[in-house]
């Protein structure tokens, strides 16, 4: 196809098209004249996969074009194709740099709370058998995220107990399982690490949108007027 | 306390203090001479409240100021203070207006898919159970950002099912049963409020940040060498 169908069936601006293919986010068409290319449903795949990392999942437009290098890497086994890939993807923490002057300086450096915090992320994981990675999770970007959230909440004066954060992993694990499902329903190899990086992206606000409603559903059900 | 010791106690820096002092995140001290005001246990809780806002939450502090005037609007019944004060919440959408050089036009205005999407998020609601709101649903930020988030599930190519939706569904159930668990810890009023507002922020990540570690758990007792 050319890039107008492209760009239609995408809903992709020929605009922002043609900055992903000068970035590198998307490979060359095939050459058909001196001023056009053609595009097939790879393409097409691979322009809806990018447009997810950074428009739902944030991304900078080099860390986009990290995660479809993990991605690509076929040396690896089935398993560590789709963690590596899962794995490149950044947590959408606020950029270190920016906003200082509306938000005041960024967190703290690493103190009591966090080593707190580690040791509580420890148990949590082993209480929950996860015992995936525990060699390198100190280095897993998703690990750090969730020891920073938890010294997080003990500054904020609302300390987690293990029983808290057991609940919240319960949850997370049959979601886990549920993602996977969902990933398998594709072909392995590339197409199903790319399944496994657009659904990891997707569904974090299907998911935070839906605890919300649930929140609100709960609080009628227990304080509401009809309760 | 003096100003020294709040800083020390909440971890947050003087200069920032004075600063959400001025945009009137945080109520005056006493004033005790003409140069020093004292300050008490509610002005440290509610610094870390506005800490977690802006740097959890990553709030604008216009955003965290509306929120704070809902938290504090005790006019309202249990339900509707903490409904209230949680819907004011915004979600963390990227905003309209910036990067759009380094990450291309924002999303495209209501489509086919959002059309598709209502339809399947009234559906998952109905089949949920959740019935609460449901004529003030359509203004409801959640609920306008989980019908984005299966809309955009559509447009890239990974379409979700009522299925898929549903379990989702059923862990969000169970996680906005344990948050309304921990609010209920606290007193009625504005201090269970302001638990409800925090712990509504503090914990996204730390669900989103379990949920990367479940997927990795599960893909590899699914694809990992020893399964």
């Amino acid at each position: 196809m050319r890039m107008a169908e492209l760009s239609e069936r995408s809903g992709v601006p020929t605009a922002t098209i043609k900055y992903y293919l000068r970035e590198g986010l998307l490979r060359p068409g095939r050459r058909i004249n001196a001023t056009q290319a053609a595009y097939d449903e790879e393409h097409l795949r691979r322009l809806r996969l990018v447009r997810a990392l950074i428009q739902v999942g944030r991304m900078p437009v080099a860390m986009a074009r990290e995660v479809l290098v993990a991605v690509e890497d076929e040396s690896l086994d089935r398993h560590s194709r789709i963690g590596a890939a899962v794995w490149s993807l950044p947590d959408d923490s606020p950029p270190a740099a920016s906003g200082t002057a509306a938000t005041g300086p960024a967190a703290p450096v690493p103190d009591a709370a966090v080593e707190a915090a580690e040791q509580q992320a420890t148990e949590l994981l082993v209480r929950l058998g996860w015992s995936f990675g525990s060699e390198a999770r100190a280095e897993s970007p998703a690990y750090r995220r969730l020891v920073e959230a938890i010294a997080a909440l003990e500054r904020s004066g609302y300390p987690c107990t293990l029983e808290d954060l057991l609940a919240y992993g319960r949850s997370a694990g049959e979601l886990g399982a549920v993602d996977l499902d969902m990933i398998e329903r594709y072909e392995p190899g590339t197409r199903q690490v790319e399944a496994a990086v657009a659904g990891t992206v997707l569904y974090e606000p299907v998911l935070l949108s839906l605890r919300r409603l649930a929140q609100a559903e709960e609080s009628n059900r227990r304080f509401g007027e009809g309760g």
